[in-house]
């Protein structure tokens, strides 16, 4: 990846809103910008922020527990810091010719960090300015060499499912199958798993976000396997629904509804038709189904070096969709006591409607 | 847990404060409270919010993704939020009697959203006051039943650390036995790792933070596995040290000072001293032997339902010790190129002393 180019253009556009220095803590920013691929466990425990002004030379700034890690996958110039951060900023701050303005990511910082910045601000007789998207604006558009990575991050996956799914039986628990996911994935080259993988059977399927149970996924139960991984930085995400043994006629009604719904929605994507409009098309199958109170979630989503990032597709987004833009169509059917079926599918949009990012359609068509 | 007292305490803190309600969002403060086991998958998309008055019923406000488990795990009465969770607060406020004064968790608040919370105390002509450590001061200090499943939770995370070490060999990678580790975890009836086990050999092992490679660990060469695992929410942290082989003099010697700082550490400890007091006596055993600079992280920190939290053990804290407060000692030496070394116990405070939680000391004494 060029860093170089980014850091570019985002010193452009600091010049251009007139703020000296940005601080990026957001780690997937970090990443965009600089290659470092640490992550934070948790937002309170910062594994480096990014300090660019708006003209001359990036740093990293981090603690003695990530320095070699810093230093080996960035060339940014690395500094740490000893006594925290505040202390640190004060003196690099204090070191700029211009630091009138000091900006900071108003999603990835906590309030009561927020509040000592004032007080360094104050201090400084700096401005302080939260901004909410600077870099996630950039990334939200993926360029060729991105579209390719996530591309290559769905189809590992898809060979990751298809390798499990022939040696899944009734007597495994949803855990053991979470578990062979997450290993079969690391053992196939992936970073991570994206998200903890989810694994449902029956009535636990009627959790959109169920956790794995020690209980044995048994025979002729809906069982939803939601799984992603992260490969060189990008995320895959994809949802897939089956059953062991005989489905019933009800789950070969509801899993093709929900199919109808996603191809209703994966038609619907094109650059300049808004997210809710695209929400609305699978969501109106559901309705016309007569279901349209279980299916209580949005659309989808954009992902990227994130699994979740812009754009939202929800019913309420008047966002438009643009061309590179990367999301998820994922319609789903949940019936309380029951189970529950999702599909869900990666899309790149394009100026005349969108490109499916999975092959495998087996599980799909039943 | 007796959830209903707990939340006697809070109400009555709440009353004293003259805090009308306060919001809690902090997973583990959540669950402190109503037993309520969702995480969040990053701090910017939260599976649920307690509503918690000075007086009358506390309640659990989350999405329709969450609406089953929430409902099964908590006897709170359950809302979900359809327009997002500013909507529904408003509503919550505006039937409230008293609505005067909103508390949030600013340390789990982000600066966005403290933003939105602020408009709406303004359209409700309510003050806003953000609160720190409201619920974290309570559960510092542990009762006696937490104690027992703290001591639960490392004894297996002991047990298992026994099991993989059985059956390592110098052919394997930092990630299969990372891999293996939290495999056997989940097979020993744990919920899930307290945090990504940390599996580094040689050079990898001077990056106290190090990221398990697909790098064999080899024959004589330091090997520092970092695990813990969550044991009805109750997690456990221990870092062992050891080589496969033949360790050369400077392990023994390195190995043999990190454990010396460690018994200082724990032999300072009782409720009392100040934090930073256990962090000198430990660290003047490493200064003593000529390695000062190659120990530059904290001594430890406390373990609770998070992994991480109070009280911190840094050379600067001065917050005194109390009976009840479980915490880590975990010195290190880290020589990049070489590798590293760093032994980590976990110890419950007491008047006169403190219990260490782990009982097998085959891998420290050496």
């Amino acid at each position: 990846m060029n860093y170089q180019l980014r850091l570019d253009i985002v010193q452009k556009k600091l010049r251009k809103r007139k703020i000296d220095v940005l601080l990026v803590a957001n780690p997937e920013n970090r990443r965009y910008l600089s290659g470092y691929t640490a992550r934070d466990h948790g937002i309170s425990e910062s594994s480096g922020i990014l300090f660019i002004p708006a003209r001359g030379k990036a740093r990293l700034l981090t603690d003695f527990r990530y320095q070699l890690q810093a230093e080996y996958e960035t060339d940014m110039e690395v500094v740490l810091y000893r006594k925290g951060l505040i202390p640190l900023l004060e003196t690099l701050l204090s070191a700029e010719n211009s630091r009138r303005c000091l900006a900071f990511e108003s999603n990835y910082t906590l309030h009561s960090f927020s509040l000592k910045l004032s007080a360094l601000a104050e201090k400084l007789q700096s401005t302080l300015v939260p901004v909410t998207d600077f870099i996630e604006k950039l990334r939200v558009i993926k360029s060729q060499n991105e579209i390719e990575l996530l591309s290559r991050s769905v189809l590992l996956n898809e060979r990751v499912f298809k390798t499990i799914h022939h040696t899944l039986t009734p007597e495994m628990t949803e855990l053991d199958i979470a578990m062979a996911v997450e290993s079969a994935m690391l053992q196939a080259g992936a970073e991570a798993p994206s998200f903890k993988t989810i694994v449902a059977a029956g009535d636990n399927s009627a959790n959109p976000h169920a956790v794995p149970t020690r209980r044995t996924v048994g025979k002729n139960n809906p069982i939803t396997i939601d799984m992603g991984l992260v490969l060189k930085g990008y995320c895959s995400d994809m949802t897939r629904n089956f059953v062991i043994g005989k489905p019933d006629k009800r789950y070969f009604e509801i899993h093709r509804l929900v199919r109808s719904a996603q191809k209703a929605g994966i038609a619907a994507v094109r650059a300049g038709v808004t997210a809710a409009q695209v929400d609305r098309a699978a969501r109106k199958i559901i309705a016309d189904g007569g279901y349209s109170k279980y299916f209580g979630h949005s659309l989808g989503h954009g992902v990227g070096l994130a699994v979740h990032e812009e754009p939202r597709v929800t019913s309420r987004s008047r966002r438009q969709l643009r061309t590179g833009m990367v999301i998820t169509i994922e319609p789903g059917i949940y019936l309380p006591g029951w189970g529950g079926v999702r599909l869900e599918n990666m899309v790149v949009v394009r100026d005349d409607g969108c490109q499916v990012l999975n092959r495998d359609e087996t599980w799909l068509d039943i």
